[in-house]
Formats: C-alpha cells, sequence, structure tokens
C-alpha cells in the first residue's frame, strides 16, 4: 500500500513530489488549510477512517522512459487555464535548464519522469557538483486529488460551512526550483509558481468551482553586491509592474515575511517577492501574471551569476557562504510549509529535500564583526531593505 | 519584555538554555505534555492572557563571571533529590569534558555561565573545531518555572480533572551533550539526563508532588565497527542490568523508537538506550541509575575514539559521514522534541543548535551499493539489530 501524499499550495518541492516509499504513513498532524489528499479517481476516500479523512492512500507513480505531451487527464482541454499553465511551466523547466547548462558550461540536469495511471505527474531535474552550481533542481508537476471539505471549507470562507458536502476534487500543478552556487559571491535562487483549482462540490449545489495562484522568487547571497540585489529586485518590480502598481510592494513584502526564521529573528535571504491563494483578479491576467514571474527568472538571476560566478574567495568567506547555508536548511525543515508538510505527510523525499544545499555548516555563537560585509548581508535580513 | 520559555523533558538543550532574545514571542504552537512555562516566584501567570497561559514572561537570565557552588534557590537542602541531582549532573559535566580535552589532546571547553535572579541558571560548554572534535557540546542546568494546570493533568492523569488548581511550580535539571568527532570512523555520541519534579498544586488538597526522571545516551557512527557497537551497547547494558534486567531491552527499544526519522524510515544512528517520565520505582534507586548511567559516557564513548580518532580515510568516506551528519540535522530539526519546542518557544538558540555539526552534506538520491560498508550502517539503521 503506497503512502499518502499530500499537497501544500506553498513554496516547496511537496507539490511535485511523488511519493514511493513502500510503506503506508498516516500522520497525526495536519495543517488547517494547506493539507489536502492526493486521491486519484479511482480511489475513493470513503473507505478511509475519519481520523484520516486529511489524508488517503494514492496509486504509486510510475517512472517513464519519456516525457509525455501532457500530464492532464485525456478528457482536458488544450485551451484550459489548467493546460495552458502546464504548458507555461514545462517552458519554463525548459528555459531555466538550459540557461542553467549553458551558465554552468559543463554538467547536465539529470532527469527523473514519472505519471500516476489516474492522471498527472511531473519531471525532476537536478543538477549536481557542476562547474558553477554545487546543486540544482528544477521540478515539475501535475496533481490531480482530493481534498477533505474541512479544508475547502477552510480556504473558502464558510459559504458552504453549514452543508456537509463530500470530499472535493482539486487539479494542481507547478515548477518548483532551487538554484545553490559554489562560488560564496554567487547567490542562491529560489522559485516556484503554482496553480490550483477545486471542482464544485457535487453535493452542494450552487458551490463555486475555487482556483487561486501561488509563487514567487527569492534571492539568497551570502555576499551583498547591492548592484545585484538592485537589479534582481528590479526585475521583479517590472514584471509586477506591467500587471499591478500594488503587487510588487505587497508580495515583497509577503516575501519578507514568509521567509522569516523566527527563531533567529532573521530572513533566509534578501527576499523578492511572494504571493499566495491569488484569486481576486481576471484569471487570465493572473496567468499571464505567473508566466512573466517564471519568465524573469533567468533575466534576473543568470547576468548576478555571471558576474560573480568566478571571482576568487578565501576560506573564511566559503566558510560564511556554509552558515548562511545552514539558515537556509534552518528554514526549509523549521518553517517551509511545503516541506514540513511533505515530510510529515510521505511525499518523495528526494525531491522534496533537494532544496537543500549540497554542503552547510553550523558555529557555536557565530557573530560576524560589525561593519564587516558578513555583518552587512546579516542585518538585512534581520532589517528588511527597499532595493527599488 | 523577555521571551517565554518553555521547558521540554525531552532529549535536547532546550532544558538548559537561557533565552537572551530582546522580543517576545508567544508562540502559536504549544506540545500537549511537554510544554511547560518558566516563572519565577515573582511573576504571576494570572496576569498573562489565557491564550498564553501554557508560556510566561521570565526574567532574563544573567552572565556570571564564575560558576556558584550550586543554582539550587536559597532554601533548598542539600540532601534533597534536586540537590543531590544538580551536584551529578555538574560532576558530570567536568567528567566528561574533563576526558573529552584529553582525548582531544589541545582544544579546550569555552564555557558560559549564567543565572536567573529567581533561582536556576547553567553552565554551557562547546569545544569547537579541535583536533579530534569538530564539535563538542556539554550543558547543564536548572531551571525553576510554572506549569499550567492542563499540562499537570495531561501528564499525570486525570486524577485532579474535576478540579480547577492553579500553576503548577516545577523544577528541573538536566545535563546535555552531544559530540560530533572529525574522523569518520570516530562515531558521534549523544547523551542527556534530566531530573524533573512538580510541587503540589496549592489548591488541590491531597494532590500528590510528582517527579520523574529522563533521558539517554545514544551513539551515531558513519561506519559501523561491530567491536565499537556491541562495546557501548555492553556498557548500557551493564549500567541498566545494575538495576533491572527489564530496563537495557525497554530502553534499547525506546531509543531506536524515539531517534527514528520518519520521513527517512530510518534511525539516527545506532541507538542506545532512552526513558523518559520515569517514575514507577523507588525515586533513589532512579537517581542512581541516571548517575551510574551518566558515569557510565566516558567508558562507553572514549576507549572507541582512542582507537578510532587516527585512522586514515578517503574523501568519499568523509563524504559519506557529512551525508549522515545530514541526516542528524533533519532528526534534530524535525524531530527532536526538544529542538523543535525549544526553536518554536524562544529558547537560547545557540545552545539549542550546539548540537547540529559543524558540517553537513545533502545529495539528490545518494544510495549506497549494496553489500558496501556505508549501505551496512544504514541497513543497520533502517532495521536495528541487538548488539549484546
Amino acid at each position: 500500500m503506497p503512502p499518502p501524499a499530500t499537497l501544500s499550495a506553498s513554496s516547496s518541492f511537496t507539490l511535485l513530489s511523488p511519493s514511493p516509499s513502500p510503506k503506508p504513513k498516516f500522520p497525526s498532524f495536519f495543517p488547517k488549510r494547506h493539507s489536502f489528499a492526493i486521491n486519484p479517481r479511482h480511489h475513493s476516500l470513503h473507505s478511509v477512517p475519519s481520523s484520516t479523512v486529511r489524508c488517503a492512500v494514492i496509486e504509486k507513480e510510475t517512472p517513464e522512459a519519456q516525457r509525455p505531451d501532457t500530464f492532464l487527464r485525456a478528457n482536458s482541454s488544450s485551451s484550459s487555464v489548467r493546460a495552458r499553465f502546464e504548458k507555461m511551466i514545462r517552458e519554463a523547466q525548459d528555459t531555466v535548464c538550459a540557461a542553467i547548462e549553458a551558465a554552468d558550461g559543463g554538467a547536465t540536469f539529470k532527469e527523473d519522469v514519472w505519471s500516476r495511471p489516474g492522471g498527472g505527474g511531473g519531471i525532476s531535474r537536478v543538477l549536481q557538483d557542476g562547474a558553477v552550481w554545487e546543486k540544482a533542481g528544477v521540478n515539475v508537476s501535475v496533481v490531480y486529488g482530493v481534498m477533505p471539505p474541512e479544508a475547502y471549507r477552510a480556504a473558502k470562507g464558510a459559504a458552504a460551512a453549514d452543508h456537509k458536502p463530500g470530499p472535493v476534487p482539486f487539479f494542481a500543478s507547478g515548477i518548483s526550483s532551487v538554484l545553490h552556487p559554489k562560488n560564496p559571491f554567487a547567490p542562491t535562487l529560489h522559485f516556484n509558481y503554482r496553480y490550483f483549482e477545486t471542482d464544485a462540490p457535487q453535493d452542494v449545489p450552487g458551490a463555486p468551482r475555487q482556483w487561486w495562484f501561488g509563487g514567487g522568487t527569492d534571492l539568497t547571497p551570502a555576499y551583498i553586491f547591492e548592484e545585484d540585489v538592485k537589479h534582481f529586485h528590479q526585475v521583479q518590480k517590472s514584471a509586477c509592474d506591467k500587471f499591478d502598481p500594488t503587487f510588487y510592494p505587497r508580495f515583497k513584502k509577503w516575501c519578507d515575511d514568509y521567509f522569516y526564521i523566527k527563531h533567529r529573528d532573521e530572513r533566509r535571504g534578501l527576499g523578492g517577492i511572494f504571493f499566495d491563494d491569488l484569486n481576486d483578479y481576471d484569471q487570465e491576467m493572473l496567468l499571464s501574471f505567473a508566466t512573466e514571474c517564471a519568465n524573469s527568472v533567468v533575466p534576473a538571476y543568470i547576468p548576478i551569476i555571471e558576474k560573480r560566478k568566478d571571482l576568487p574567495f578565501t576560506d573564511q568567506q566559503k566558510a560564511w557562504q556554509q552558515l548562511r547555508r545552514g539558515r537556509y536548511v534552518e528554514f526549509n525543515l523549521v518553517y517551509d510549509r511545503g516541506t514540513t508538510f511533505g515530510l510529515k505527510t510521505g511525499g518523495r523525499i528526494e525531491s522534496i529535500l533537494v532544496s537543500l544545499p549540497l554542503t552547510a555548516r553550523w558555529e557555536y555563537d557565530h557573530k560576524p564583526e560589525e561593519g564587516s560585509e558578513e555583518w552587512k548581508l546579516l542585518d538585512a535580513c534581520i532589517n528588511p531593505k527597499e532595493w527599488v
């Protein structure tokens, strides 16, 4: 019996992960809002005890020798938002991976393709120990599942609170990536864009179909080159400004708030943009916005890498990068919703944890000297700045 | 206003940590059982909103230039179990640190002493980047606090469930240590012994004073030398057998169950002993047992280090050790109750995270070759063995 898997509409690889573990796991802890069971057509939630209604037995994914044209079910329209979103993220995966390989100048991505008989699947690509990147993962996935009605109500307000609707089928698709370079002057990049739809609950006539977009792109350097951070944020702002002048300030703050390492009272890095559950705009506009954001990854990031990848550095500078990598690990394992829920709910571990750096470091009571370059980075992580 | 701190009667540094962060933090998540507010005499829980009754404002700890003879309050009897437990763990700290320094042959521990005006305090000792150990922390602490009555009832059954008793003062003391050597053939050791007491609730006449012991010692090698693991477990068994023949098998299994990395379906290491909430034996006997266990650390561990610390190794063997260190990080940040609660509740971060290794590594989809030495270690972490 394969394990249950959950879908977290948050910033992680979870959404993108198959679940090949041979043992069933029924986790006792689920978040109220963002944990939904993946449940292919041919399985019924009704056979699952109520205490585990938030998870469900799912079909095991199947490795595929080739990428299919689409992971959507056969009856899907190619003009649907689902189909166009899948096409967009797969093109973005190709574009980003090609740019990474070109900039790396040697290493290539290893690809794993998988599908589920009931529909859905994904493509995981990982480049490890390259010339420029120590670890780079770019994953896409398409997931069909069923969310418990409680989660549906929690997510969408009390409209259906007096009813007892059955499980709500959903569709989710996303691209997620973390890119960790070797050179301590070359920053880590994370981005993730996802689209989510529910069907209308069958037994609640008139209840609406829901959809939303989520995602973001954020930069995590070990050292601040102001021109790099300004360039990165300017590209994010330009992408946002094409759609709504309120987007950049709002999503920039959301990003600073989300990537917060509470126990350190500092952020993981220097931010970017982050948004979730976005549905209060025209759907076509938001699809275009997510596309624009995904297309902005290469122009936002690769020029910085080209400038920094070959800079000479000292052992001390490498050690400081490694300490910041430790913070990355702390954020992802302790706070990132997708990672923590994925770990608790039986996601594909290697896909989830490809976001972790190849190497990291923890020194007792390390304090950068005030005014040093390391201190400036830390200060900017503690007190988020306006870069553009 | 300093942050609340919580006490977790689990295997971690949390119990031992002062809380110097300048910001109040009222965490929204507390475990049902093991999270209790530290609340010195002169602070009243009644001024705290009920939603935060499980945490309380505490006095900030004060750095001390010298170690006091005791961290107990002035009115404490030197013949009490509290006093004798504190004496025991401080002697154990001295003994272990002296043995580590002698085996390291160069590096010395850095010591931080702290106290709280209302009583309690601790001594943190860290040795970093030595000849033999990359990071070694040995901490002791004494904590006076107040646990909410719900926690008291949850911990001790429904005896007082119909009453509405006030907050229950408690006392907790412990030693906690993680020792990470450099050589991949020299294993990491963790041990932690703690004693916990509550006062009888003031307004529930006849309700008993509670006490319990917890702790354990466990070994985490990257490579199996069977004679080492047998020796280690034999010392644990011998310590247990002096008190009760059921202890070793029971606490050995408890250890295998506790140090379980659920998302990997593997243990952190090769176990040892672990127990918690132990109070169904004579109190003096359990104090002697905890003492025996603490005194067994050096004979269980140092002979292994002496044999392995200078063995030659390859880069591949070092990389494997680093991958296993990554698992150590995963366990501590995702599962260890003390670490996770400490991080969520404002404990002293540097003390809590001194348990993390200096360096760690994550490779995508690393699979040791079947039959290799790395595979044998992994197999023993997946399928716990009987070593003695």
